[in-house]
């Protein structure tokens, strides 16, 4: 069963290291069938190399396996929380990319400064807030998908698609689990660009709106003229 | 009919990927034929993997398609806006490069500070302007190209073949294809070492003229002497 | 005799190269036989491509050779110094990574600022003091030892399995060389991060304790729940 | 006649590219035959790719071309008035590696942070000073050399076997073609790892004096006991 989600969760797992966005384990890919209500994530703590489509861990939407012989990425449970906050989403990845991470390390959300930022991220790239003692305590994965979800409270999900975790990392996500690593491969490349920006003008103020809604909205929405489609 | 141009675009355009220039579909390649009054493009957001020669879109100079079953880069009226500006230039090349596109973001020109820079670049490389709010309605490709060329009105664009424009990224030129791409690397480069030179020495001068001379003429115009011609 | 700990350490070793911590001969890795009290060592500046398993050094814990026809790496005496003062460990890594190399040529502690950190140095990555001129004189690789070993008086170097020695560089330890590799690799990755972290936000503190226990303890001894285990 | 020597020196000249100093054209490797009174150096101008053993150029020390098709270097002069001015030099490397070049871009001399730099280059790696207009239009690339071997008045080149151009880059030196080439890859690190000292620690001072006489001697010099010599 289904063996084609599987091999798709497998193959944008493994663009994780080929892109650069992963050391070791440090990442983790699912894509959900809403049809079904079920989504299939990375195993916890398996190396790349490693990886097998047949690895993949199948989960319900109460968290619990429904098919695999290994745990779930110990994240599992923060993309639930995304999975069923967010309905137009369909994958989602968290790594530990370094210009990602260091920004929410930073504590600091990313201003879009140019056009590779508007062409996938319509506005700032946000930083959620910190999670409480007792949110830790209490369940730290979970919880972390709830202060995600609280900070997209006045944003689409599908506009600005990732989010930084404060002292953690970059959660992304999109219409499926390869369109959610893409948008990790941007984030990254964005935060590396935001931050020599400011190096080079500290001054430097965010990108105009009128040319952040041009590039976005000649990719995305009914208007949309770029590529082939 | 062009075959030879196409297959000449073509691996200009791979290049790209190959220099580390681009990440999935975000740079594009162009290069004319004057004689015939066509030039050669990039189609929009096909992957560098997917690529073939036959791909490459033919345009004419009042912007319609010729030839080729793709629609042409969404960048295709600033390509040709310079060539109708700039005589000398057989070829064009966008990128999102990441230390170019950082100074644009930045909104600043690149001085001279080195031998490298002025090997290929006669002074400092342009930031042009930002475009109004109704140019960017108006036509936003279009007037891209037009900022550039009035960013060098008092320049030579074979002497500086390449320009930043703000917020978004570079163009670069040269006599061909291939010699605009090979200028996207050089800028690529001297915008990284221009960045931490500045770090390293934030009082730093821009090059001396008579070295900055003597650089470019040993390579460039009449008495040049490096390579073997 | 060995064959197999040779083995390991050889592949140890040649981690190094391929995780891009080294540049030519500047590294080396060590593991124990406690049973058998010896220890096995890389040789002193031989190129990583053109080591084999037969080339490593055995040593026993007086510091004589035992077995091998090469020198053992001149920081020979710094690995028997942790390996007398900390028992529970049972490989160790000495490199010149760039990045760990910076925080120790700085003279200061890896401030831990995010998760990544946490997950595996818990707390600060502590840079040992610098040796008196006197210390140098003496016995300079076991003194660097002893400095190290006098920066963990406070600390359990199986919860921070790493240190900068000022002025020079890293060494990293764990169970086995594999670990200590795996150590050395998370700290170089760590080390950036911190970087870069301290220039998006100068005014940045450490991560709170609470997430910082969280995510160590998710990982290591009694209630961890990380991997596959 | 000079094959073997050919064939080294081409070798030395691939190892840059290979080792990441050369973007293009952009470097050359020559190695002297000091009894025969001739070098060999790299054609001006030829690409890597394209680069065959039987291209490289005989010189004599009256920088006279001996044998070979093509143009030597157009550095060739520099490379000859350090020939003759250090008679314990058998190779010279200039490139325009990134990090070596935006010290000499910024006109600074690399100050010796650590241990990394003391085991090759014993004290600072010293800018040259700029060379006047007169000397530049006289005989540029000679006169390069000669404010080279200006900076080095007080120092022992195989001390310090390397050197910065300012706003241009660096060349570095050895005892044959390969050590050369060692000595430039060991700089450009050194570069980088000096530059990032400085903004993790602002006020950093240099490495002591005992502890980079200790790295230094026990890698040269009648008392070295690094490697297995």
């Amino acid at each position: 069963m289904l063996e084609e989600l599987k091999q798709k969760v497998y193959e944008a797992n493994m663009e994780l290291p080929k892109r650069n966005l992963v050391t070791y384990t440090w990442g983790n890919v699912s894509e959900i069938d809403r049809e079904k209500g079920v989504f299939v994530i990375k195993p916890s703590g398996v190396n790349y190399e490693d990886l097998k489509p047949e690895d993949m861990v199948v989960m319900d939407l109460d968290g619990n396996r429904v098919e695999g012989r290994y745990n779930p990425s110990t994240d599992t449970a923060t993309h639930l929380e995304l999975y069923k906050a967010f309905p137009e989403i369909g994958g989602v990845v968290h790594t530990h990319s370094p210009w990602a991470t260091v920004w929410a390390q930073a504590g600091r959300s990313i201003p879009s400064y140019g056009t590779t930022h508007a062409d996938y991220f319509y506005g700032e790239i946000p930083c959620a807030r910190s999670l409480t003692p007792e949110e830790i305590e209490e369940a730290y994965e979970k919880n972390t998908g709830k202060v995600i979800i609280e900070a997209f409270v006045d944003k689409n999900p599908m506009y600005v698609p990732g989010v930084l975790c404060t002292n953690h990392g970059p959660f992304t996500w999109g219409k499926d689990a390869a369109g959610a690593v893409y948008n990790a491969v941007v984030l990254e490349e964005v935060a590396k660009m935001a931050h020599y920006t400011e190096m080079i003008r500290p001054d430097v103020t965010p990108i105009p709106k009128p040319l952040m809604d041009k590039h976005f909205l000649r990719k995305h929405g009914a208007n949309a003229y770029y590529g082939q489609k």
